[in-house]
């Protein structure tokens, strides 16, 4: 895409009212636009870097069964009702909306009550089980403090899967391999490295949940890094609870601030008994379907990618999520700098590169800050200097130092 | 994908609560589930039709230049009291709620407003002009009577396309484009037959805005068709104060129900002029940007597509936006036949063919029922009487008779 049509322009200065990295450098790089406190939209930038996430996210959930759907957002009274968690004493980020005809309604802050209704209609006997649903959807929450730009939101993007599976064994079986799909996609996007299994609190029917949490100087998690195994974390209620690591036992540990990108969780059988989803077993009985659900938010994954790999400049994608593959960039007056660079941008096209062309008329300067802000992996800038020796600049964003490439060299990074 | 393993099943019985032919085949498909009037989830088979559609649309968006972005649903109060738009007695379809602080937030029915507002931290100068901008997003609208199914909905995706222009010129040069690209995806979406570019009242800066009118046989609008041109029609108000074309000058017409799956509008200054979206031009003037809008309800297509093209038996899916390419259907008890399909299946899939295969263990009637309900466009039956010859029955959805093709002429038709 050429810059010069791009339909946003990044900002020298950084809001005032954005304390994190994230929201300042995605607002200056004109990747989101604030509405009010903790709901954002996406810009054409930042939806591309959305979409990216959510279709890793998709592939992964499919490569485990997950089934994709879409629900709504509002949510009936009555149904949630039957779990005990309509009222505001008990679910207190509830946003509330009423029909013309007075009805209260809810807007979805999560969706085990609806999605377990559905399954109603599908689910009746051990013929139909296990299947896993999971959508990529807006959910609600009515925080008293949204904060951390991406990282707490009122409004945002969450993937949730849930998986219905005739008993524990079967249940835990799947929990199992979506641990291991959730590690796949913070691999994926770039945040494996800094990313942990974390223990937490299982609720009535497991021992544990786990957390995924991500190392961050400002998270607003604590976690407990085991000193042992070295493998995995627990969060701060198990840790002061048990004060040692569940997997290895080792009382070693270092303390991180972290921000908490996924969780799985059992739910056993506390919806299906609520709302009535019960199966035939293969001798007729009733049983209640054995639950779980899983969660990842896109845009607080998007957040905590710009947190863990911003630098002073700006921000720095990683391949697999980035707007665009390569920033070509054309600095200097003379008209045939300006043809080859137009060439080179038909030609990557032609070759499936996706290329932000920076073709504006604008000092080299301001390009190359524009550059970093923006963060693509790879920068390539064609000049009058370089051209006069046939050459290209070709810069990674997280390198410091470029190299001069002719024509055919530059092509074999493109293979 | 294995029919045995699709997480939704048909049902036999129409639910007694709709009474249109979308909501009611749709459902009994498995496509939708009905949270409340006028508020449906979409569940597997539903979001790869829902996706299809979206995919057209954004097709021909990208085509004419679109960006697409993805604004919030929540809405702030103070901005939308810059057009006086607030009100619940100017715009009684609000879905209203508040935050726990107390102020007062709406859920976006639509998104003129919110977006004008974003661009004015990209649009300062006439070289930022024209820009185009889209989302596929979700719009809430309080209506008292929500009815037809999919049709007119409380919560429904909508495209809406905005383009922002230095003049009046530019903005209607890009209208044209928009009606250009509106057209494509009605073809593409199998509706170009049925549907009507429809003159309708264009609000104080255009004589005309137009709609796109599907002729359907319970459609909630009545539609003129002209009778001379035989190419546009008009709708009611513009009938009862023009009786004639304002294509043609023609006084001839045929009345037509129909159901309105897009509109596009010149919108002139009014938001840019109320929000302070202004630029300099080339002299250095400022000036109100001029804007249009253009809208298409991907959710009310799909209710569209259901209803014009529907049978006793189900539903009847063109192939730009069927859930699977082909419905495989295994029939008889033998071993060899059932061997046969899966190896069938399993071909396919290496061709890239998107097959449903109903693997079940279901009676024959129940399998070809399902299957003219669910209206997949190809049905192939894999069954011990034609193995016997070696040949499969292949059935087009929308014709009566099927023929016997040997594997090498089966595979001739998914080159």
């Amino acid at each position: 895409m050429l810059q010069s049509k791009l339909s946003t322009k990044t900002k020298r200065e950084a809001p005032k009212d954005e304390m994190s990295k994230n929201a300042e450098l995605l607002t200056r790089g004109g990747f989101i636009f604030k509405e009010m406190a903790g709901v954002y939209s996406f810009l054409p930038l930042g939806l591309r870097v959305l979409t990216k996430i959510n279709n890793i996210i998709r592939e992964e959930m499919d490569a485990i069964g997950g089934q994709e759907l879409f629900l709504s957002a509002l949510q009936d009274k009555s149904l949630w009702e039957q779990t005990n968690r309509w009222s505001d004493e008990v679910v207190d980020i509830w946003f509330k909306t009423k029909l013309k005809s007075g009805s209260e309604l809810g807007l979805g802050f999560t969706h085990e009550e609806p999605l377990t209704r559905i399954m109603k209609d599908h689910i009746s006997s051990y013929k139909d089980l296990p299947t896993f649903v999971y959508q990529i959807q807006t959910k609600f929450r009515n925080e008293v403090r949204a904060r951390s730009g991406l990282m707490r939101g009122r409004e945002f993007l969450m993937k949730d899967l849930y998986s219905f599976c005739k008993d524990k064994e079967e249940q835990e079986n799947f929990y199992e391999k979506a641990k291991d799909a959730y590690k796949k996609i913070f691999e994926r996007v770039g945040l494996g490295e800094k990313t942990y299994v974390t223990f937490a609190s299982g609720g009535s029917f497991s021992k544990y949940s786990h957390e995924f949490q991500t190392i961050i100087p400002n998270g607003e998690d604590e976690i407990y890094l085991c000193g042992g195994c070295k493998k995995v974390a627990v969060n701060k209620d198990i840790w002061e609870e048990q004060k040692k690591c569940p997997e290895c036992g080792s009382e070693l540990y270092t303390e991180e601030k972290s921000v908490e990108v996924g969780n799985i969780f059992n739910l056993g059988t506390k919806f299906s008994e609520s709302i009535g989803l019960f199966y035939k077993d293969n001798e007729g009985n009733s049983k209640p379907v054995v639950m779980g659900s899983y969660g990842i938010g896109p845009g607080r994954v998007m957040g905590t990618i710009v947190e863990v790999m911003c630098d002073e400049k700006g921000i720095v994608w990683p391949e697999s999520v980035t707007p665009f593959d390569v920033h070509l960039i054309v600095v200097g007056d003379d008209e045939k700098t300006k043809k080859t660079a137009d060439n080179l941008y038909e030609e990557l096209k032609q070759k499936k590169v996706d290329v932000l062309y920076d073709d504006r008329e604008a000092s080299a300067g301001q390009k190359f800050a524009d550059s970093d802000l923006i963060g693509i992996p790879v920068r390539i800038v064609v000049s009058d200097k370089t051209l006069k020796e046939n050459k290209f600049e070709f810069k990674k964003r997280n390198e410091n130092k470029f190299i001069l490439l002719n024509k055919n060299e530059l092509f074999e990074r493109f293979k």
